[in-house]
């Protein structure tokens, strides 16, 4: 990574009074994670909102250590100064002794609101939540928003959109800054609401707000509660960062890693070495199986040594063919195009798909015997028997795998389970041990007689 | 997919007067795709804002038909009404012959800026470009401002900053909107101005921009050509569009397919088997690299049959451990934590994960032959020196299996080709030939005078 104005930031850390108020945070934030044995002097050195924002753009890694390192003077200023999203996710990565502690830097109020936002589930719309935002009543004209808005918008992170509640916090309208800019002063907002809103549910889960986000074009939501009570606001920011996060899990996935929890460069070796061994270790004990099912057929083998030649080509088209089909399908699920109850329309697309591809390569894999043939003696007298047998094995190792890839994730989910789990090894593994037994099966009834 | 309120509409279609004012665009949207028979009649009954705010929810194959097929003054008042970014990304999937007949229903400054955007290269900031915001001079005061986006506010997409040019149109500052609603009436923006801001450039790549959203938490960002001119504004919903696109398009390369122009399900059979079949006849063409392998070995395998009960075990780990190692670095270089001259790092961390994996899954082989070897006579009298064969070929598979994995990506985006093309199933191939003349050699100096 270039770090942008790396030399002015140390040449200024020379200097006995530091001053960083001319460079962008995201400047600071990026020369600390690199120089990180200057974070001290550098977060003392700002003024708190600026501070916090420097930290906010941190590794995580970085955060935590801030925050157990630096004097608590100036962690109580950090925490107090923080938006409540950004501080329920620091604190919710730390220890339970550590965020008793950090919580009595907060005034009271501040104190009860982080610890419920810290109450909602892992990966649910709560722990993305920021309960700060403007609400007006109905009987609100124009400027009586306007006036509030320049009371309190400061520690405020989005006002760009304005919610009207009922008596009893109930969310009865959002409407856009914009409508309220444009509006005459003295307009009631209740005559220009019309009663339709989107809003997230407090307990649904970050990817379905992802997609509702993405669907609707929105940069805020309001978060309800079963009441339809009015609890916060999630802004789009934060739902990049998770969208990106999904993305990278599921490629990692089905890449047949487990997903990392931290970027590829900041993992730990030994911790990057046993994220990967633990889907290597399974796949291979998986893949012994070849060993034992070509065990069954060694007789076979030693009869007719050439049907070997083939094995790595047969085996490795199922599994290609796997992973094509499981990863369209893995995608597919998690943009929500395609859910269970689509299985069959999936399936009758992948036979034909599958009927369609291996014909082409089994179409290949016999001209290749064929045409080497009036060449070499290598493939012997019956080649046109061992042609055939290869073409149709490739054609029924091709449809198995693109059928297995398919149907792998939709049953994974509906089972409960992540269908990125399917990887694309993952399925090459499952295809390989059937793709042998089909290939010496059609062996043993093609060349019964003539190789074998 | 579930419809929202999919009987209602239907149920209102029956009537005379059909109006559908009271659903959410999203909806309707929704429901059209569907049922495309209806979408005329619905757009039809839309008032223009809602026509094409539903317009921009639909598949944009169905937009296309719409286009082409909806009577001319529809047609017109649809294009007049469209904001400036949805308008180019609809434009730019139509033949120019069809552009140039669309065009002419605009006024005269609207499509000389319309063809303006379609003229900058596909993937660029330029075509996600909205050139309509807010531009203030540095005397302006609040006020002043404010009267500005009453008056103007309603046909901009976004005002959530303003932005302040000097007399040559030359970006100065943006100011988020809220510090305008929080400065009291008469203070002068020039005053409360930092003159630093962060800006896009016109030519940058659409991939270049996600990267400096998502670093930056920002929600919109100003656009500026090469003298600092500002252009016009990109905003975040755009932007998780590409970010959704780009991840999927990775996905599906990683598994070994060309990326899908539409969702899976919209892709015609026909196409889909197409995108699949390129890749996979060029990996089959590869992988049959193994048959010829094989078959410099066909004397080996016919004196110790044995030997090729491993062959897919081992060309499976090193396709399992390339993959691994690929999927990791496409993504983290997507992610912008990595890039080339980070060679050396990541190949050092490579080379230790693949001995310390090798040596897990050489033990594991090692202690499968060896075990087996107690209770049956399959593996013969020389199963020790097999199994040391079988243990040092997969150390030095996987190690092979995750430098190559690693380090194409890197050498693929060096070349200035996509790093995701590395696919999974790319990158077993290329592992699978090698690690069966691997195998081989290792056999061959191991077992030479015992089995062979």
């Amino acid at each position: 990574m270039e770090i942008a104005n790396a030399k002015l930031i140390l040449d200024i850390l020379q200097q006995e009074s530091s001053t960083f108020n001319d460079f962008r945070t995201i400047e600071l934030a990026e020369f600390i994670n690199e120089y990180p044995e200057h974070s001290h002097t550098i977060i003392s050195s700002l003024e708190p909102h600026r501070a916090v924002k420097t930290l906010k753009f941190l590794d995580l890694k970085l955060q935590k250590k801030l925050i157990h390192t630096l004097p608590s003077n100036k962690v109580a200023e950090l925490m107090q100064n923080m938006h409540f999203d950004d501080r329920t996710a620091l604190l919710s990565e730390l220890t339970s002794e550590s965020v008793k502690k950090l919580v009595l830097f907060l005034p009271h109020d501040d104190r009860v609101e982080t610890l419920a936002l810290l109450g909602y589930p892992e990966d649910s719309v709560g722990r993305l939540m920021n309960p700060d935002y403007i609400e007006v009543k109905e009987h609100y004209t124009i400027q009586e928003i306007l006036n509030k808005i320049r009371k309190y918008g400061r520690t405020i992170e989005n006002i760009n959109f304005i919610y009207i509640v009922d008596e009893n916090e109930k969310l009865i309208d959002d409407i856009n800054l914009k409508e309220i800019l444009i509006a005459s002063p003295d307009t009631i907002i209740g005559s220009i609401m019309d009663r339709k809103y989107l809003a997230l549910h407090v307990n649904d889960d970050q990817e379905t707000a992802t997609s509702i986000f993405r669907k609707n074009n929105r940069a805020v939501l309001p978060v309800i509660d079963d009441g339809g009570i009015l609890l916060g606001i999630v802004t789009i920011d934060d739902i990049l960062r998770v969208e990106s996060e999904e993305a990278t899990e599921d490629i990692q996935k089905i890449g047949g890693t487990e997903a990392l929890d931290e970027p590829y460069m900041n993992t730990p070796l030994f911790e990057l070495i046993k994220k990967r061994a633990g889907w290597l270790v399974i796949l291979f004990l998986g893949e012994m199986l070849t060993a034992t099912a070509m065990g069954f057929f060694e007789d076979e083998i030693s009869r007719a040594v050439v049907l070997a030649l083939f094995i790595p080509l047969i085996i490795s088209s199922g599994g290609n063919s796997g992973s094509q089909a499981s990863t369209l399908i893995i995608r597919a699920m998690a943009l929500g195009e395609i859910n269970f109850k689509d299985w069959w329309r999936v399936m009758r697309r992948e036979i034909l798909s599958g009927l369609a591809l291996g014909s082409i390569l089994g179409l290949i894999g016999f001209l290749r015997i064929a045409i080497w043939s009036q060449f070499t003696p290598i493939y012997g007298p019956h080649w046109l028997l061992l042609g055939i047998t290869v073409a149709i094995t490739l054609l029924g190792v091709v449809l198995w795998g693109t059928l297995s890839g398919s149907m792998l994730p939709l049953l994974l989910k509906k089972m409960g389970a992540d269908p990125a789990t399917s990887s694309a090894p993952f399925v090459a593994t499952m295809v390989d041990v059937t793709g042998l037994v089909i290939y010496f099966l059609v062996a043993s009834l093609l060349l019964r007689g003539t190789l074998l």
